[in-house]
């Protein structure tokens, strides 16, 4: 952010006299353009009603906050010239399961603020899809909207008491969701979404009134929602591709974002292709599902000893373990393989596994701790299941970025200068362990780079950078958005991506040879 | 109105399909370009909720209710493609003395009911003087605002039942007042206007929500104020010279609005000159001060009988005569004058009104009628005082309309193809009477062109005409404001035109000899 080149600007209006005779709101009108740089500005009734008294008791002088639309600016309020009233905005991404939202300061661009609960539209149901054919149920839709909204009016509330602030200090805000979760934050009829051809009911809403949404802040704040690409590509990724700043890099560059979905983009200031792993069956429900939820107890980190070449693991606050999150099983997974214990078919080697292999009700299993060490009273296990569903969910999204980088965008994967992982459920992804098991490409460690909630971050950045509106216009008129073929070319490649780290090891030269310590990842 | 083309469009959308997913809000927006022709246009949050549904139910066709705002369109509700419901607008001059509203069918152009009541606004003043004083008392722009918003309410939802609407019907207004007007209307600040440099709080509100000004119609409706050129030329103006094409002649034409104020506007496509009156001192409060309103027993209309050179008169509704309006005064002076009664200094000649004239507390006064006829048992007169005041004022039109149509034009009356007098007061004016007595030059009759109510008629022709938005901002652009300078040479050409018609007679060529009949006035 340009200090002063935000959406808090402050304007000297020209004095009246009976050569400029003009009246007040148009003088005023041409001094925000100025300032702006822009070519229509739209001044409310409410700041024009007292505008001639405030002008000429603020000496002509005035701090303007401001926002944008499609083509043109808004004025929010106007203030007094030296007023030190918090100006603030909310960004909020609108996540399936939670949503996550912080407070920035207009002026200064710094974040005063954050918080995270879960989305109550859970009640409801865990996924899109039960969620949508709920809202075509009467009254199903205005509950939808109902849960998140006084979900998001309670937290901003808590919020800003937290942080000693007032909701009407918040004077606008950016919000960025998928597109189904976009379009019940609007309370908008969403069913179409999810039927052939899946037609969403908007995908530019633009800047609306906060009031019209219900949102419990300045009765004058504006919102900004992230436009959707389509159904299934929401604006959750346009934040993410703005805040990884993938539309300006000058090499070819990817994120992909481990959420619900897995979702892809590559590209540069030239290009950007996008797929959504949704479309793909083998992830459907996929990467996330594996494992539970951070709390503590839970192991979140595993590895080989390089001596004694047992499995050992660290648990969130250094409890007893009680299970292992996604991220643990991917660690898992590279530890078991590295370590010889599973082959390069995905299958429990019974010589390597000793005893440590047990037989449940016809399925094998690998005890990664015992239940006299663990939290719960019961062994933790891996099963062949379990392990099955990793491998499939690591050969699809393997096979994804294969389609998207080199089938479609006719790179190869050492082309990319960057590989961003952004989702919440991407950060803690050890890349070591995911090249170890195949999931991602080898490419050097340096490559990746973890953006954490890119979308949340992407919503923030718009809040103090007006040319972000810019961007996001063109990101949506130059991205390709690809619909994932599953087609019999595809399926050879996901059987390929189904051996560890693949049928063709020349592709992952830096994973050695199974049976050998990974030292990096028990750091 | 160009049917179909006004302000309610039948629109088809485009059906989605696999190879069409786009929204059904950017398709609906698509099609709306399309048929209006416009690079933007804003559909509101409250008809995208329901598109999908209401897209599917309709076959993809649908009954458009669009507005305009400065530069773009706005879509204000979407209807059934059958839909027979009525889809009104309200015009609404907004006079400082009296209210006229207008009901206009927006599909056929036609108006479908009218009403006219006192603006309330006058129990706390009767000029724009007072009550702007009053508005920057506490509590008193508030009180001003609620008085005109009120009443326009009451008459609005009466207009409807008399006519068989629900006020729902009412989807967009076009309101039309002088600067002051407009700026009470809003409920805006409004003092500066009458202090130097005097500043208007804004000159061009553009399009406004209906609730955001306590209007009682359809929630969704949209207001579009005419914009003011200064604190002296209001939007009313602006409309009268929509309505009178002035902007469109291809030869120069004059319009005069005689209201509370007289304020004249001389041009054509290529040019537009303007002038208020009420810069002039010597027709402050004038002409629509003379006389009083039209009521039954009013006299309206004064000749001279062609055989017996008496003066004769005819009443409103035939009633006995209880007093003169302000055209029978004109009639009255011109009756007068022409029957050698009044001389050319506009003295009363004691030879030729013989009896008629008395003596009352030393002033001269004509007896119109005697207190036997008259309809309060009083006689009704006109004394020398006030022909003095209607010579004053007389003089001070032919005053005004010289310095703007010779010296500021650079014209000669002749050039002028159409002489409209637009204005209550104005439409009923004789121009043959106000020729006699040199207060209209004497151009031909045909010239002459009575408007009525103009800002009214151009807030009509907003309702049905987009296009009127465009020239509305080239009529601001183009025109030429000129303050009147009271200087010498006014004071000069003013002493010259207080004489009857005017000390140089060889102007009113077509006037006879005083002291001939005037057959014309007489039907």
């Amino acid at each position: 952010m340009i200090p002063g080149k935000g959406f808090v600007r402050l304007v000297e209006v020209q004095k009246p006299s009976l050569s400029n005779n003009t009246a007040d709101a148009e003088r005023l009108e041409k001094s925000l353009k100025d300032e702006i740089g822009t070519g229509h500005i739209r001044i409310p009734l409410s700041v024009v009603k007292t505008l001639p008294s405030n002008l000429r008791s603020w000496g002509f002088r005035a701090k303007a906050v401001v926002f944008r639309n499609r083509e043109s600016w808004i004025l929010i309020d106007l203030l007094p010239p030296e007023s030190e009233k918090a100006l603030l905005g909310a960004a909020i991404d609108i996540g399936t399961t939670r949503i996550e939202m912080a407070l920035v300061n207009l002026e200064t661009g710094i974040e005063v603020g954050k918080i995270g609960f879960d989305n109550p539209q859970a009640l409801i149901g865990a996924d899109v899809l039960t969620r949508i054919h709920y809202s075509a149920k009467p009254g199903g839709l205005e509950k939808l909207n109902r849960f998140v909204i006084e979900a998001v009016n309670q937290n901003l509330a808590s919020l800003c008491q937290t942080h000693g602030y007032e909701k009407e200090d918040i004077y606008m805000v950016a919000a960025a969701g998928n597109t189904a979760m976009t379009h019940l934050f609007m309370g908008i009829e969403s069913f179409e979404i999810i039927k052939e051809p899946y037609i969403p009911c908007t995908n530019i809403p633009g800047t609306l009134a906060a009031h019209h949404l219900n949102l419990e802040i300045n009765e004058n704040a504006l919102v900004y929602l992230f436009p959707n690409i389509g159904s299934y590509f929401g604006g959750d990724l346009i934040a993410g591709i703005l805040f990884s700043d993938l539309d300006k890099k000058e090499e070819p560059c990817l994120m992909v974002d481990v959420g619900t979905n897995a979702e892809i983009v590559v590209g540069s200031k030239d290009f950007l292709i996008a797929c959504a792993g949704a479309a793909g069956p083998a992830l459907e429900g996929g990467m996330s599902k594996m494992g539970m939820t951070a709390k503590p107890g839970v192991i979140d980190r595993v590895w080989v000893d390089p001596e004694s070449r047992d499995i050992l693991f660290h648990t969130i606050e250094d409890q007893k373990p009680v299970g292992i999150c996604g991220s643990g099983m991917i660690d898992l997974a590279a530890a078991l393989f590295v370590s010889g214990r599973i082959d390069i078919r995905g299958k429990f080697s019974e010589p390597v596994c000793g005893r440590r292999l047990i037989e449940k009700e016809g399925i094998k299993a690998f005890i990664l701790v015992d239940k006299t060490l663990s939290g719960t009273g019961e062994p933790i296990i891996l099963s062949q299941v379990d392990l099955n569903s990793l491998t499939s969910s690591k050969a699809a999204m393997y096979t994804i970025l294969e389609v998207i980088v080199k089938n479609t965008a006719g790179l190869e994967f050492t082309d990319l200068k960057k590989f961003f992982v952004a989702g919440t459920f991407g950060s803690f992804i050890n890349p070591v362990s995911a090249i170890s098991i195949g999931m991602l490409p080898d490419i050097p460690l340096s490559t990746f780079e973890v953006l954490g909630n890119s979308s949340l971050g992407g919503a923030k950045l718009l809040l103090t950078s007006p040319h972000a509106f810019d961007r996001i216009l063109n990101i949506r008129q130059s991205i390709t958005y690809i619909e994932l073929n599953v087609n019999q070319e595809f399926m050879n490649m996901f059987s390929g991506a189904k051996f560890y780290p693949h049928t063709d090891a020349s592709r992952f030269p830096s994973i050695f040879t199974p049976g050998l310590p990974i030292g990096d990842s028990a750091e």
